[in-house]
C-alpha cells in the first residue's frame, strides 16, 4: 500500500467539483460540492448520535438504506438543521442533483455543514447545479474546498493497494474544524473507492473502522448535529467482489484505516484555532476500552490543551485527566512522556513527577505535532486519540461565528 | 433567613487567618489559611471522585472519619498531589497545626491547591504557623484570600436563621477558578456553622446538598484532583441538637443550600478568564436527572461558552449541546430563551428557530449574568447549572500556568 496524490477522484470512475453558488457571503469560498460515480456504487454511512440531527443526515440514511448510491452533494455555510422545512430542502437537493445527472434521487447522498437553525435557501443551489455538473472532472481538489467551513486547508488523502492482483484505490475528503467530538459517529467525510465489495461488507468495514479513527478525535468536546461519513465503492477496480471476511477484506480494511487515520490527523491538526496536532498514545492498558477512554480524556482536557498551546510540560494535568476519565486504572503505575520531532522526555513515573529538563521539554513541545505517551503498565492493550491545542483563536472564531 | 456579612467567622466560636508564608512567589499573595473552632465541631466532607487524589484529601477523610474536627489548614500555590511524600507532608501540616493550637492532629482538616506534581516544601508552612496562629481573629477575610489560586476575588458568604428560637449562622469560603467540573464531589470549600447537629446528620445534609449545588458547576470540564468541601458545626448556637430529619433539619438544609448556591455562582462567575456568569435553567423535564444532564451539558459546551463571550445569540449550539447530552429528550418540543437584567428573548420554539431581534438579543447577552432558559415541555422537573464564558484569558492563564 502506498499514499498517492488526490482525494475522492483517486479511485477509478469518480469525478467531482466544488463551486461558489452563493450560500456563503464570501465569493472566494466554495460552498457546494458534488461527487459522482460513473457506475452505481455500494454505499455505507455512519451518522451523528446527537439527538438533534441535521435534516440531510436523515435523508441520506434513508436514501442509502438499499446499499447503493451514485452521487454525493454537500453544501457549506448552512447546516440545514433545526429548520421546519429541513427535510424538504434536503430532498430537493437530491432531486435537483438527480435530474441534472439523469439518476434516481434515492441514489444521492446529501450533506450540509454550517450554521444551525437558519433556513437553507434552495435558490443558489438550484442555480448552481448546472455549473457544478458541467465542471465535473477527475481533479477532486475543488470538491475538498467546497465542504470547508472554518477549516483553514482542504483535507484529502488517497492510497493505492492491490487485491487479487488488481490495483485498487481509496481516497477521501473531510471537513472538520469545530464542533468536533464524534461519539459512535463522526464529522463530514466522503470516501470513494473502486474496490468491488458488497454493501454489507462495506458497512461492516466502515462501522468497525470509525471506532479507532474518527471516534477518537476531539477538537472541542461538542458532538455535531451533522456528523456523517459515507463511502461509495463502485467496483471499477475489477477485483473479485468482496462478500465475506478474508484476505481481501483485510487488505481493504487496512487501506480504509490508513485513509481514515490520515483524515483524523488532518481534522485534529486543523481544529478551530489550533496551532498543534496532539496525539495521545496509551499503552499498557488492561483492555482496549480503558486505553481508549484514557486517550480520549487526555485529548479532551481543556487544561492539557491550553498547556500544549503554551508548550508547558504541565504533566499533572495529564494525570488529572486520566484520573477523572472514568477508566479504572492504578494511578501509581502511570508513566507519562512527551514526544515530538525534537525528541522524547519522561516527565512522570509511577504516578509521580521525575526530575526533567524544562528546557528540553520546552523544545519538544514547541513543535507542531506532539505525542503524549501514557503507559498504564497494567496490560498490553493500547489506543490512539487525536486532538489539538486550545488557543486564543478558538475563542475568537467561536465568539462571533455567525457574523 | 437573611444574608449577613462575613464568611467562615460569621458563626459563633470560629476564628480564622490567612497569611503569606512563602509557597507562592508573589509576596502580596496570601498562601496559608487557618480556620479554628473554639469548641470541637461535628465535621463532614465530600471529596473529588478523580482517581488521582490529592494527599490532603486522603488525610482529611481519615482524620474526620470519627465525625469531629477542630481546625482546618489550607495552603495555595501547590496541590501536594502526585508527590511520593505527599501523605507525609499533609500529616505534618496537621501535626504542626495541632501542636500550635494544643489540639489532636486527628482533629485537623488539611487541604492544598495549586500545581500538581511538585513536591510541597513543609519549611515555609512550619515557619509560618506561629504568625498564622497569632493572627487568628473573628474577621475571616484574609482566610478567604489565603486559599485563592487564579481566583480574581475572594469568595465568602454567610446567612443567619433561627432554629427553635436560637439564632444560628452558616458561613463559607471557596476557591474556584480552574479545573472546575465537580462530579459527585466538589472544589475547595470550607463551611462553618454554630448549629448543633450530629456528624451523621451533618454529613447527610452536605452529601444531599452538593448534588444540586457544587456538582452543577463547571468552568472547564476538568475535575480537579483536590476537590473538597468540608463543614464544621460547633453547636455554639445552643439549639437543641439535630439528630434526625424534621423541621430543624429542614431549616438547616435550606440555609446550607443558600450558602452553597451563592458560592457556586461566585465560583462560576470568577472562572478562569470569565467575563460572565452563565446559568442554565432547565424546566419541563420528565425527571430531575434529565433536567440536570441537560443543564450541565449546555453549561459545559465550549461553543456555547464562546458564543456567550461574544454576546452571540447562537442558540443552535444550545440545541446541539442538549442533543448530545445523553438525556433522552424530544428535541421537537424544546424552547430556548436568553435572559439577563436587560430583558428576556425567545430564540427557539419546538426545536426550531423563531424570528427575533438580533439587536435586543445582543443587549441581553452583553450583561455580566446570563440565564439560558430551556423548557423541554415534557414534564415538571427542573434543574439549575452554573458556568462561565470561554475567553482569551482562559487560554492565556492556562497556556503557561506554571511559570
Amino acid at each position: 500500500m502506498q499514499f498517492i496524490n488526490g482525494g475522492v477522484c483517486a479511485a477509478k470512475g469518480f469525478k467531482a467539483n466544488g463551486i461558489h453558488c452563493g450560500i456563503r457571503k464570501n465569493r472566494t469560498k466554495r460552498d457546494l460540492t458534488l461527487i459522482v460515480s460513473e457506475k452505481k456504487a455500494a454505499a455505507a454511512g455512519v451518522y451523528t448520535t446527537n439527538l438533534v440531527k441535521g435534516a440531510p443526515n436523515v435523508v441520506t440514511k434513508e436514501n442509502i438504506s438499499d446499499g447503493y448510491a451514485s452521487a454525493a452533494i454537500c453544501n457549506s455555510g448552512n447546516a440545514n438543521t433545526c429548520n421546519a422545512n429541513g427535510i424538504e430542502v434536503a430532498k430537493e437537493m437530491c432531486s435537483l442533483t438527480a435530474a441534472a445527472l439523469g439518476i434516481d434521487a434515492k441514489d444521492v447522498i446529501v450533506a450540509s455543514t454550517g450554521v444551525i437553525g437558519q433556513p437553507l435557501d434552495i435558490t443558489p443551489i438550484k442555480n448552481g447545479i448546472p455549473e457544478l455538473v458541467n465542471g465535473l472532472s477527475y481533479d477532486g481538489s475543488s470538491a475538498a474546498e467546497g465542504i470547508m467551513t472554518t477549516d483553514t486547508k482542504p483535507k484529502e488523502v488517497a492510497v493505492s493497494f492491490t487485491i487479487g492482483g488488481k490495483e485498487c484505490k481509496i481516497g477521501g475528503i473531510a471537513k472538520g474544524s469545530g464542533m468536533i467530538h464524534p461519539n459512535m459517529a463522526t464529522m463530514l467525510v466522503f470516501i470513494t473507492t473502486d474496490v468491488a465489495i458488497t454493501p454489507e461488507m462495506l458497512q461492516k468495514a466502515l462501522s468497525a473502522d470509525i471506532k479507532t479513527t474518527f471516534n477518537m478525535v476531539s477538537v472541542d468536546g461538542d458532538t455535531s448535529t451533522n456528523d456523517m461519513v459515507t463511502v461509495m465503492a463502485n467496483g471499477m477496480a475489477e477485483n473479485e467482489i468482496i462478500t465475506a471476511e478474508g484476505e481481501a477484506y483485510g487488505t481493504f480494511c487496512k487501506a480504509l484505516n490508513t485513509v481514515n487515520v490520515q483524515l483524523c490527523k488532518m481534522i485534529a491538526g486543523d481544529g478551530e484555532g489550533a496551532t498543534k496536532l496532539l496525539e495521545c498514545a496509551v499503552s499498557g492498558a488492561e483492555n482496549e476500552a480503558i486505553a481508549k477512554t484514557v486517550a480520549k480524556s487526555v485529548i479532551c482536557s481543556s487544561l492539557t490543551k491550553a498547556a500544549m498551546f503554551g508548550a508547558d510540560a504541565n504533566w499533572g494535568r495529564v494525570l488529572c485527566a486520566i484520573g477523572y476519565s472514568g477508566a479504572n486504572v492504578d494511578v501509581t503505575k502511570i508513566d507519562v512522556s512527551f514526544k515530538s520531532s525534537a525528541g522524547e522526555i519522561v516527565v512522570c513515573q509511577n504516578g509521580a513527577g521525575v526530575d526533567f529538563s524544562e528546557k528540553i521539554a520546552k523544545e519538544i513541545l514547541l513543535k507542531e505535532e506532539i505525542t503524549i505517551l501514557v503507559n498504564l503498565n497494567s496490560g498490553t492493550a493500547s489506543a490512539l486519540a487525536w486532538g489539538c491545542d486550545l488557543t486564543y483563536d478558538y475563542v475568537k472564531i467561536n465568539g462571533d461565528y455567525r457574523t
